[in-house]
């Protein structure tokens, strides 16, 4: 686990400023808390060709190379000169969410209050904080009005309460395979994913370190996101039956005998020291409490409804269990009601909620008509 | 956790004693083995009304209410008098899966060799060797052909491996929300589960005890198999977002919040010192194995073929996510390839992979005039 204020590589190389005392929507206040994010192309003069990116639960705000890293970033075919996102027109700006441990402040900040790290004591999180977070950012950047909001997975949960909180705040939107409010199954994975990481007892109720760390929950919690992020269908072509090869096999009992189990062991490694265990809990649990009713008395199409946009993206994929297609089309029926102009793709793509970050043809391919008709 | 030998309420009041070397497909003999069953009906002079039940991985062989045991089964609305398993016309025969820990001999049993039980000493489980264990007990009843043999879950995948290795046992098959073989999707669920147990300190490879055992871990388990039983579908018309009342919360950080969670942790809890985790980790690991293409030559197709049947009745669910309807048309159309005569039932039920289980409605529907036509 790197230290808080300590750069790690595809961390955001730019930092901004909250409000001294930044109101937190359950209750509390941070002090000194910060933003990270990262920006690619140019503002124009008439500061109308911002886009803002919101990102799922885990990514950075490297979404992309550019100058100060120009290492390749979690939506590097989707974003740059030429591409989908065509960064020789718009300015781009991707802010790694608050409450995240990729820069932004959350449970493994130092506490200014107490100089030591959050962890529990941070107070409740929900993503309107998260959402209320970007639009200081984009405010700061002296943006009144973004040309274009996306996101995708809890980016788009983030996305529909900044738009529900800050009116006026986007002429168009781009939401990818997310919900307008988490749906019981939803539910049951990440609170199933929590109680990993919370029944390990290297957790310690937040207070590990990295002698004592819960990887084991960690594992377990980034195992069970992958199955579900990904598809039944695409594992059939890609993994099959196929064995590991013998000598590619553990001796201990139970040991991973399938290419499936040792893909999934592939990603938990990668993400388990990768990612702070109590900022994961938070931003889990935010994405369990977003409702968008409670933007619209209680009733999730009369907060959609209640969103004012010119024009609108909802993208979806049949083979995403997590965020199934008839929440996409829900999003959709609501904003259009608002009065937006509304595309929906629904695409086949194998690769389940995931695909996004992999269907680069089936997005890009939706989102490059629509930014280029804005 | 009960001693093995000890009876527990539910568990089968019957048992067959194996042959006193009974070889397991993977290795290794079993010495005075035995399994557990309970019957229902009256077997005909002709010994031509037998019907077999092989379960899924966790149920006992007490499917439904019987003279030996009047308390409900887990099948109780399926079976008996005049219901879709009509008892008054047939002798039906449920038998707990060798290497549970339901009265039949498993991990959880003294291995006769040592005196102690066997826990991970047992030889490697897989559903031929369940499937074998099945047929002498059938045999040993004085059926030489069953009537029909009716395979739900895990239970359909040894009943695959049954009607392979023991060609003309069965007249008839009624198979039921089940697999050809584990597809990756659903090894990486149980997998997964494995990896619950195994890491949870008190598994000790697999030497715990009452006051060491590994709550955590089955806990897991049995949540993640509870969400991919039932379906996305039910759970959004059932628990949609209701929250549990405030008296009903832990104080707990991230502890339930909503009832879909509260769900879950009551079905754990039934669930964890019910059945032994090693039992578990063998029958779980025996369902990824199976594939019948090893009973065709290395073709899936081919060895579902060559199972000769006069009739069978294959049903499944659309909203199934660990044993997809494609899986169930897959053995349809390979079992009428085989020569059968082959009803195929696709149901909505919204239960998914449980539905067997509590849409008694749409698979009584199904199995009463099947079974009333033989």
């Amino acid at each position: 686990m790197a230290s808080p204020g300590q750069r790690t590589p595809g961390d955001a190389r730019r930092y901004f400023e909250l409000s001294p005392q930044f109101p937190m929507k359950r209750g509390g206040v941070l002090h000194g808390a910060r933003v990270a994010y990262e920006t690619w192309g140019e503002l124009s003069a008439s500061r109308d060709n911002a886009i803002l990116i919101l990102t799922g639960l885990s990514p950075n705000a490297h979404a992309a190379a550019n100058e100060d890293d120009p290492t390749p970033g979690w939506w590097q075919d989707m974003l740059g000169p030429g591409k989908p996102i065509d960064t020789s027109r718009w300015f781009v700006i991707c802010v790694n969410t608050l409450g995240s441990c990729k820069g932004s402040t959350g449970p493994a900040s130092i506490n200014p209050d107490t100089g030591r790290l959050y962890r529990l004591d941070f107070p409740e999180l929900s993503l309107e904080d998260a959402a209320n977070a970007a639009h200081e950012l984009v405010s700061g950047l002296g943006v009144a009005r973004l040309a274009c909001l996306i996101g995708n997975s809890m980016g788009g949960m983030t996305a529909l309460a900044y738009l529900s909180m800050h009116p006026g705040s986007a002429r168009a939107h781009i939401s990818i395979s997310t919900a307008p409010q988490a749906q019981p199954f939803s539910i049951a994975i990440r609170s199933l994913q929590r109680e990993a990481i919370r029944l390990d007892p290297d957790w310690q109720l937040g207070q590990y370190d990295d002698e004592h760390y819960p990887d084991a929950g960690m594992s377990i919690a980034r195992k069970l996101g992958v199955i579900t992020y990904r598809s039944a269908m695409e594992w059939v072509g890609r993994f099959a039956r196929i064995r590991l090869d013998s000598e590619k096999r553990d001796d201990e009992p139970f040991a991973a005998e399938f290419q499936v189990e040792s893909y999934l062991a592939g990603h938990a490694k990668r993400f388990v020291r990768n990612f702070d265990p109590n900022c994961y809990l938070y931003l889990s649990r935010a994405s369990d409490w977003f409702d968008i009713a409670e933007h619209g008395g209680g009733d999730a199409s009369a907060g959609l409804a209640r969103i004012h946009l010119e024009r609108a993206l909802v993208i979806g994929v049949s083979t995403d269990i997590l965020f199934p297609l008839s929440q996409q089309e829900e999003i959709a029926a609501g904003l259009r009601q608002g009065g937006a102009d509304v595309d929906f793709v629904a695409l086949d793509s194998p690769q389940g909620h995931d695909a996004f970050l992999v269907d680069i043809d089936g997005f890009g391919g939706a989102i490059a008509p629509f930014l280029g008709s804005l």
